[in-house]
């Protein structure tokens, strides 16, 4: 269990994970576009790739967990899939859309490789109290190899969403829009009990032990009542609303209320009120 | 404790509250306008009053859990009022606009009679397990009194939001509006996934076991992966959109997405797509 395991993207969410391998006794070769946010990893012992093709071993596991569906597709050079080679697994855990997930794993067929889709639920500091959720869909002997590391990762609990690459990039915008759109209706309502001189922490102390019981309300409920959401000023929720319109399209499956969601974000300081996931604003 | 308790509205969920009641031993005066709905009620006990003024004891409580604003005021009638007198209690269970509530309150103060707001939340399944949640909101005196009453009609907790009426109100409506939202987005996302093959079952495993584990996705999770959710043939969702839309206009507090799922509720056919708490449909 001590092979050498490959690490694309650095980010928020990748530097706690791979750290999280790295204390699990993985050892990791890491690549990251800007090379300085790898700095604590290699102090920590990791090696430093200067290409995801270099952080490839062949035969080996190598993770990606980049922004988007053309970050992803970029590293996937000629170089890439052919020191990865036969029997090499790519574990792609960033939120991609189904149907580039589906690309990826058909190139990797073509190169005799195998490919793994694991969208991981969870923010930053879930990642340090290894309190992540992932999802997974692939084929069985690429996700038996890859299966021990999701623990390591910081995963408390995995879901197998079967064979099917797509299934599991699907049911990880699912739970992001579900995310997205109780974030923005705990804003709005928040917003009404502040002007209504109802306290808002009263509020969320209540619907968090009762009906709504659930972290995703504790986390952003606090963080709303508090002013301190992020989800205004971050780019992923107006990315993963427009993954999850533009599927629900490929499907005539019917999207009103992502893509009303959507609008409202690219509409912030219209008749429309206000962006929804903004802190709250109060009454004039 | 054994005092008799009028309760005047005997819908789906005053029932099975009403008969919580009857099991914990207090007398009870019951009125519903349509007295067939009385009659397993009077049955286990409960004696039948042909009007709501008729349900009220001089100086008793009297529960009222009625349709909307304009039932509640409806049995008012002077009657009504000068039969509670001076240190009768009102309780108001129904779904009201603060401002109703408030209004409520007032003539309640001119007659010398008090009053509690104390909306509930639960469906009626909830309140025969005795696993509803009460927000009141009332004069010290009156909530006091009426304290014991709350775990005697089925409420597993209840929450004291303060003095002023129009608190307890309006976080009932923060709860629906929150309520209906999560089960509109849930149709969609849960659409989504079975449109993608992935079996929505699964996917409302998953979450609520992890994000979002609690009773409200559970329980409208499962409703609308088996397409047995009622919420879009019930008018309550659109009854409480709008309060909560009403509310909001008059703080001028931002209400862009009360407003749009309400919009949606009133153009199930529209090219805006579906109902969003619609059973859900399937790809064309």
């Amino acid at each position: 269990m001590t092979e050498t395991i490959g690490f694309v993207g650095l980010g928020k969410l990748g530097r706690p994970i791979a750290g999280n391998l790295l204390q699990a006794g993985y050892p990791l070769r890491v690549h990251n576009r800007t090379a300085s946010k790898a700095e604590e990893l290699v102090t920590r012992g990791a090696q430093l790739a200067s290409t995801p093709a270099d952080a490839v071993t062949s035969g080996g596991i190598v993770i990606s967990l980049l922004w988007d569906d053309a970050s992803v597709e970029s590293i996937m050079t000629d170089d890439f899939l052919s020191r990865l080679g036969r029997g090499g697994v790519h574990v792609s855990m960033s939120t991609l859309s189904p149907e580039a997930s589906r690309r990826i794993a058909t190139l990797h067929a073509k190169h005799g490789s195998l490919f793994v889709e694991a969208p991981v639920f969870g923010r930053p500091e879930a990642a340090v109290a290894r309190k992540l959720f992932i999802v997974y869909a692939g084929l069985p002997a690429a996700k038996e190899r890859v299966k021990p590391l999701f623990e390591a990762m910081g995963a408390q609990k995995s879901f197998d969403f079967g064979e099917a690459i797509g299934a599991a990039t699907t049911v990880k915008l699912v739970g992001n829009m579900l995310i997205i759109s109780a974030a923005a209706s705990l804003t709005e309502t928040l917003t009404l009990a502040r002007n209504s001189g109802v306290d808002p922490h009263a509020v969320v102390d209540m619907l968090t032990t009762t009906l709504l019981s659930a972290p995703i309300y504790q986390t952003y409920g606090r963080m709303i009542a508090d002013g301190t959401a992020d989800l205004a000023s971050s780019p992923i929720p107006t990315k993963d609303l427009g993954l999850f319109k533009e599927t629900a399209r490929a499907l005539s499956s019917p999207a009103p209320i992502s893509t009303f969601l959507l609008d409202l974000r690219s509409k912030p300081g219209s008749d429309r009120n206000v962006d929804p996931v903004s802190p709250m604003p109060s009454a004039p």
